[in-house]
């Protein structure tokens, strides 16, 4: 793979920069500390330099700009389903899968050092989160529960205002970041929930950036539309049945100005140059109206 | 069909009430004057008695308790897309489908009686209406736009409290239900923006309320789920396409507790009575982990 730019990929892990190398630089949504930076290093190495923004559209746009790197996109969680915005944005953007990872989703009550949990009456944190801690909201009726825009950015705003009757619900990140403190541990209803986090990167930095998930089993992102005839999706499905290829995901989503017509977005097993992906992806371009891949990358195994 | 109850629904439309009988009650979550309402009257007739819920929850547990009817439920949208939390209500809830209506949404600006455009400097509404007035939020800088829980529920706050600095961004049945003016109409972006919802009804009541909806082409809804083998969706849909049978829609949700799998909704052409229905949803059950039918109920055809 040629090495087209500066990015200090091969040791990305290490501690050391070197004085002509520059850290990657990796855009997510949030504010430092969020699950998103988790990902972030998961993905990237330690190393990685973390580029905090307000919206899904900033996070994306900073990459397609050359601001960042590359981006760490939340797409789908265990219990709340997929992340339409960023399929949406997939869509929108020019920009490669280069890796996927899994973060567990572990929420906390986290307010200043010193705080008991008597002296909290007001709780924020965003709405995915305080619907995932139903049963602890329902033990604490003294608490008023509100919704913020981020979890992270609940854990900065107590900490910098130094507010003592306040808490937040974020992930444990969040409190080593903002020096907070962890005063109910693993709040959240079910403990088996994962988000799912991708890597993204511009086209012509997808290998080098790839390179970084190592070696695994590969899956390859695509993103189609067909006709709205009878029996039109499931001709598209018979390209990859017939070739034992398997789905691991198939999400749709609708397509502005085509009221109830969808496109539809696939996660297949195996990489984009295998000769039964490829001459599946031939097959459904000959019966599809567009057809776009938006990726092969080392499968997550957590 | 028999006559179980004392609903009134062979002249739902007239608008005289007999004594002995009561006006059919609908739940709908937001404030009166809101889009669901408009639903509410397409589906049931303009004599439906509508109960304001706060949340969707609140919204099928009505009809479940037997408080009210039947609900009326968004369960899509042109522009952005499937209401994913009623999908899984449908779930959790044993409620038939019974009907199902479109409604185009249009967008205004509505203030108090009186008020002018450059006298308002901060309006309110849903965050999916706001995100569908971009162009006019972006034409009018010097107004602030904040998030609120609902559009209609902006307007009753504008008016019952005379605020003349304010606005809010709604349907026009908001501003007549609370006596609000529209400053500027069909202010949303993309004019092909519709809302499709459907009728949901206690099993032993779906005849009768089925009935309302006349006769017309008819669609059946289900639900399955099948095992995490590599073409088990391909093989689910076969059950379909190896008959002829169209399907209009297909919708992927998360099992709770099973990461990464996955119960679908499959909208369908036809009744479930159909001899060819009826023998691809054994066919279906032969294979799937779970299936379960919805709904059958007459397609809307606006």
């Amino acid at each position: 793979m040629a090495n087209e730019t500066n990015l200090r990929v091969e040791d990305a892990a290490s501690k050391e920069v070197k004085p002509n190398d520059r850290r990657i630089t990796a855009s997510f949504q949030g504010e430092r500390g969020a699950f998103s930076e988790d990902a972030a290093r998961n993905l990237v190495g330690p190393t990685v330099q973390t580029i905090a923004c307000r919206t899904f559209e900033e996070m994306f746009e900073a990459v397609s700009s050359g601001k960042a790197d590359c981006a760490v996109a939340p797409i789908e969680n265990s219990l709340a389903g997929s992340v339409h915005k960023n399929y949406d944005l997939l869509e929108e953007h020019d920009l490669t899968i280069v890796g996927e990872t899994k973060v567990k989703i572990v929420h906390n009550l986290i307010a200043l050092p010193g705080v008991t949990l008597s002296e909290v009456k007001r709780v924020y944190s965003h709405p995915v989160a305080l619907a995932q801690c139903e049963r602890f909201i329902r033990s604490n009726p003294g608490i008023a529960f509100e919704e913020a825009y981020d979890t992270a950015g609940s854990v900065k705003m107590i900490v910098e205002n130094n507010r003592r009757g306040e808490a937040a619900i974020a992930g444990a990140s969040a409190a080593g970041f903002y020096g907070g403190q962890i005063l109910a541990e693993a709040i959240e209803d079910n403990p088996k929930n994962f988000t799912r986090f991708l890597l993204l990167a511009r086209p012509n930095e997808a290998g080098q950036l790839g390179a970084l998930a190592g070696e695994g089993v590969r899956k390859t992102s695509i993103i189609f539309r067909v006709g709205n005839q009878p029996g039109a999706l499931f001709r598209a499905l018979a390209v990859f049945a017939l070739r034992d290829i398997d789905l691991c995901k198939i999400e749709s989503r609708p397509i502005e100005g085509r009221p109830w017509e969808y496109s539809f977005y696939i996660d297949l097993t195996g990489d984009q140059t295998e000769p039964a992906i490829e001459r599946a992806l031939g097959h459904l371009a000959e019966m599809a109206e567009s057809v776009r891949v938006l990726g092969s990358y080392v499968r997550s195994e957590e």
